[in-house]
């Protein structure tokens, strides 16, 4: 009658056994199971939603675990992003076939994700088709008191957290070759499997002006802040931070491109007036993550990179998503 | 450098703008347009996903307004079978390529399902890849009581909403020929754009023991109660509530098979004590929704189907998701 559904094969009802772990969080008043799970939130409540699509998000050679935790680690940044508290989630997973061993593999890296973030799965589908994963992801907000990507004024500083650049390496190197060495590894981990900076968009609350995670690369994402803001910025290349692994990679030109226009660091790319940057160096000293002033916003609407006061020329396709 | 993302079009962009209507709810904090909305909810939150995939949850001739309501719509029933009031989704689209009239069509479909039910569309993202929607819902619960598909005692009535296998029916005139008569129209509406019972689980708050939604079928789906409560059911086939237009769409044993193994109905199936009867009847005639009582529940964990006290062979493919 439906034959739609009849199309599912009878495992896809037991691949839900695979993302059934018991939540331990009191405030999942019901998780997965029913037709909805239930929770009960202390404040306000961020929602976000990102989908991986095979070939436009990751490559088919990602192994299955690494694609689990990437899955929700995109959507923690968005929360990173938000200075949310993340604390739940659904996962609606689109499958060709049900494999066992990669339904495993990708359950293992999901959870370690989930884990290591103190995030509970409360529930989602699976169904038969081209291979999609679409999280959704539900944060926790003490008051209404926000990072938005609107706020910033000319004369704040332009920050950015870790060091940016390094996944547009890890996916030249997944495309290419073999990940031989110690630095190669670590590039190619820096854009399969991202840290969301969750607590430094929490201590960001009350002291940035305006933030946003990098996903499509700094030029493009800033130029979302500076759009929402109206205004506009200027980076100092110079000061863009590069890791030593992308320095030994490429060279310096190649590494400061990558780190203007590469995507998938989820990086965050705040501003804060003068005022803060003090507090901001001890805030993330105590979180022992690295923060590094790469430029200022100005008035007017244009994204201008300078080098030693000359103009930098950003790669045309850095452009790609901005304009 | 980000050779996955540069896939996108540049069109990609701007799509969002179909889907970017004025949110009128005070509160939603903040709606699309940011890394996360901010929605301030006055109780616990009902949370779930469903992902419809073409070729498996709808035919490829479905018309693009048909599809957005449809989208929307078997999510809302999520939130009738749990008694929440819907109030925000995010929506994650995956396109194969950007049709301006399609997209347009599309909105329209979604944003009408969206005002009839009062809910808003708080963000989502819009992706290149084969065809994919999944909608993730958020609703509002008073408080901590909910249907929930657990709960059902031997001895309870079984109910259902408005009439079942219309849509079973209607997906066979999709595949197969014009709907040409009323009938058959209001087949293929039953199927393609289905009515999502959120008052009537609203109104069954306190008064059933357990509910689901009818989305694989009665017996499908009645199984699912049936073990989440520990129980069996007994159900009288007689008693099936069919429409005029399927008993003239199809013989009357079809009608009852299409009413026992069709999916995609979207009514809500329910349980509630004998001494709940009578106010079943009141509630369901001040909201002008039909509602049937079908059969019982019994000891035991069969799902027995019964005509004149004879039992009533269920076709084996009914059972393809209950099993």
């Amino acid at each position: 009658m439906n034959t739609a559904k009849q199309q599912l094969p009878r495992e896809f009802e037991l691949i839900a056994r695979y993302f059934r772990r018991p939540v331990v969080d009191p405030a999942v008043l019901i998780g997965s199971g029913d037709d909805a799970a239930l929770v009960m939130p202390s404040g306000s409540v961020a929602l976000s939603t990102d989908t991986l699509v095979t070939g436009v998000h990751f490559l088919d050679t990602i192994a299955p675990e690494r694609l689990g935790w990437r899955a929700l680690a995109v959507n923690l940044s968005d929360m990173a992003a938000m200075g949310a508290r993340p604390r739940w989630f659904t996962l609606a997973l689109t499958l060709p076939h049900s494999n066992p061993d990669w339904l495993n593999s990708f359950a293992e890296g999901l959870y370690a994700c989930a884990e290591s973030f103190d995030i509970s799965l409360i529930g989602g589908d699976v169904t038969a088709g081209p291979l999609c994963l679409s999280v959704h992801i539900a944060g926790e907000v003490a008051g209404t008191d926000v990072l938005k990507r609107a706020g910033a004024q000319p004369g704040d500083g332009i920050f950015v957290t870790g060091s940016i650049g390094d996944a547009a390496a890890g996916l030249q190197i997944a495309t290419s070759e073999t990940a031989a060495t110690p630095d190669a590894r670590f590039l190619l981990d820096r854009y399969e499997i991202p840290t969301p900076r969750i607590e430094a968009g929490l201590a960001l609350r009350g002291l940035a002006s305006a933030a946003i995670d990098i996903s499509d690369g700094l030029v493009a994402d800033l130029g979302r802040l500076c759009a929402a803001s109206a205004c506009g910025a200027r980076i100092d290349v110079a000061h863009l931070p590069l890791s030593k692994a992308l320095q030994s990679y490429v060279v310096e030109k190649s590494a400061r491109e990558f780190a203007l226009c590469g995507g998938d660091d989820y990086e965050l790319c705040f501003t804060a007036p003068k005022a803060a940057t003090a507090q901001l160096a001890v805030v993330f000293e105590s979180l022992s993550v690295e923060v590094t002033q790469i430029g200022e916003c100005v008035s007017g609407e244009r994204i201008d990179c300078h080098l030693n006061r000359k103009p930098f020329p950003v790669p045309e396709k850095g452009y790609e998503h901005f304009r």
